[in-house]
């Protein structure tokens, strides 16, 4: 099938801009210095091939670390890191480095995400979970608890976007009393503007808006890194010792750092983050509208914790003893149109369409009028 | 500068065959199937666009697995994962997963990457040298250890070749009394037979002779896996995690797998490994050749500890005051025959050549006669 003609509404790894995965193809047959144009001097290797303590590559690194700063708004107190092992690694990570004697580790659980991160925390010492929408099947982001409940915390954790439950933080909170704000930003960075003055230690998968898995971003606030950690925390799980030389400790997913480096070259090239949150906003609409008006389709989170990057619904307003076979029927129409990867993950069920950064508003319209036209039709 | 004139000598990153980087280039604009013919239908998606939990990467990552078996021969009863983090994560994991109560950690020391090993096995519990080769600056193998020196051992870990020195077991050694034998391959795999079933857990960080960095390839007998790891080790970072669901408990670096099965479809296509070990044998004695009847390059290696992958050598035949200008001299004439990434690593200074499987038998040759040449007339 043509590329060009498939939707891939995928929860990540997700669709990439075709200006990136060009540019990228190019950089594995040979790296280009100073951009993209064929006059840019080509230096004989494919990024694949080059050592990552080489000048070509330290361009590359560098320039992704500068991206970070001046596209996604990090601030210049936090160091920025390019690491490996995911959003999952630092489920652990996160507890071994900023665990503090007596002191719990803070959740706010969302649903599966936060809940392992939790589970990984609970292993290694003492954690509390001071918020939860666990209540009402994670259909929304609670409310933020008062200060009081984690005023003696090791830090206080929060999940800023749930790709399974389609809810998302409407901003970023402040976390009251100087506790260290720890934000797993991997489904929505760089979809919106964020205050990241508030995040003391974010981190992020690369696989949604910032281009491959394999890579994950993390942007630490500098003090942070002056306590030692508790416990014996072995010397490559240390933010310290990445941070020392900064992504250079050992061999980077180099190739993965240049895929970053190109979406955040594309993301500056739309606009910026204020350009895509504008694109975002429309997308996202759209498709509240199409199920707000509709009696047959049910959004799973609740107005106010709605994500603009997941939005998962249910056919439940379809007859309950019809619901599965209808919710097949409704999927298979979408791969005949072309719109692919809709399925819902197993815990919600129904629809999930995933529409990161790159996810065309021509794609997000074609899916609305196939909604309106199943459920006239159907 | 023309990509087929440059003869890169890195050690890491390092270089691929171009029918590989070919392939890969293609994966990146549409993932195929059943092969690369223009035939193979094609998924209408990127590699890097694709759930890690979807049919076509599932089909990747299988193939990769089967052609570690196939083409590698690593045996049936190990299982074979695809982690992040490199070689460096995994001086970390080994401790953490296979430390035994009252057994110390055993290591044969044979220069920086065993050492490092070393120090992260030293913070994690008691940990025993039981040979090394430091009071000789690391120029050979120490002679194996008699079996009643790691006797109570967890496990015996050796580093197969060293990057840096130059140097490789000439054999897989048998560890005595059951004790687990722990191999780092990073930079020799599949460059040659081994005697795999010697080796209990074997781990190879991508980027020499399997592809591209940011993919660490595992293998550990599963019964290894039965047993508790000894106090408190994250999810994530349990080998038996990532056992139960090969390679995909969380999202892997799913273009690294794809680069990775393409380099073992390229060893398979070249003869498999005995032909590539016949090949890599003409390499490295055409090198070792010059190096042996010169008077001015001295081998850092001692015979029958010589590493096929890796070779160093200083300008030792010089008056010790013009060596280092020598050295210099002799690293810009290569760089202006297009001989690249020949400089030494600081520990030994000097030169070195990494030969690794793609590197070409002519690259080795135009190598051989330039040094003959610099020697005549320098």
């Amino acid at each position: 099938m043509d590329a060009s003609k498939i939707r891939n509404f995928s929860a990540g790894p997700a669709i990439l801009p075709p200006a990136v995965i060009e540019r990228a193809a190019e950089g594995l047959k040979e790296l280009r210095l100073h951009g993209h144009e064929p006059t840019a001097p080509g230096i004989g290797l494919s990024i694949l091939e080059i050592s990552h303590r080489s000048g070509p590559y330290d361009a590359v690194t560098k320039a992704a670390e500068r991206l970070c700063h001046e596209v996604l708004g990090i601030p210049q107190t936090h160091q920025v890191l390019f690491l490996q092992g995911g959003a999952s690694l630092q489920f652990a990570m996160v507890p071994m480095n900023l665990r503090r004697e007596g002191k719990p580790a803070c959740y706010i659980d969302t649903g599966a995400w936060s809940t392992k991160a939790i589970a990984e925390s609970e292993q290694l010492g003492p954690t509390k979970v001071v918020a939860s929408s666990k209540g009402t099947g994670f259909d929304r982001i609670p409310q933020m608890p008062a200060g009081e409940t984690y005023a003696d915390a090791s830090y206080l954790h929060i999940t800023t976007n749930n790709t399974i439950y389609g809810t998302e933080f409407s901003e970023i909170p402040r976390a009251e009393g100087g506790v260290p704000l720890v934000a797993d930003m991997s489904s929505n960075i760089g979809s919106r503007p964020f205050a990241y003055e508030n995040i003391d230690l974010g981190f992020a998968g690369a696989q949604k808006n910032l281009g491959p898995s394999g890579v994950t971003l993390v942007f630490v606030r500098r003090e942070l890194l002056n306590e030692a950690p508790v416990g014996v925390v072995p010397k490559i799980l240390r933010y310290a010792t990445h941070a020392k030389n900064p992504s250079l400790y050992n061999t980077p997913n180099t190739f993965g750092v240049l895929v970053l480096k190109l979406m955040l070259d594309w993301l500056r090239d739309e606009g910026g983050v204020p350009a895509i949150a504008e694109r975002n906003r429309r997308k996202a609409t759209a498709l509240y509208t199409v199920l707000d008006n509709s009696s047959l389709y049910t959004p799973h989170a609740q107005p106010g914790s709605r994500s603009q990057m997941n939005i998962s619904w249910t056919l439940g307003g379809a007859p309950e003893a019809e619901r599965d076979a209808l919710t097949k029927q409704f999927l298979a129409g979408a791969e005949r149109r072309g719109l692919s990867g809709l399925k819902g993950h197993r815990s919600v069920g129904g629809v999930r369409a995933s529409i990161y950064n790159a996810f065309p508003e021509e794609g997000v319209h074609e899916l609305c009028s196939y909604m309106e036209d199943f459920e006239r039709g159907a």
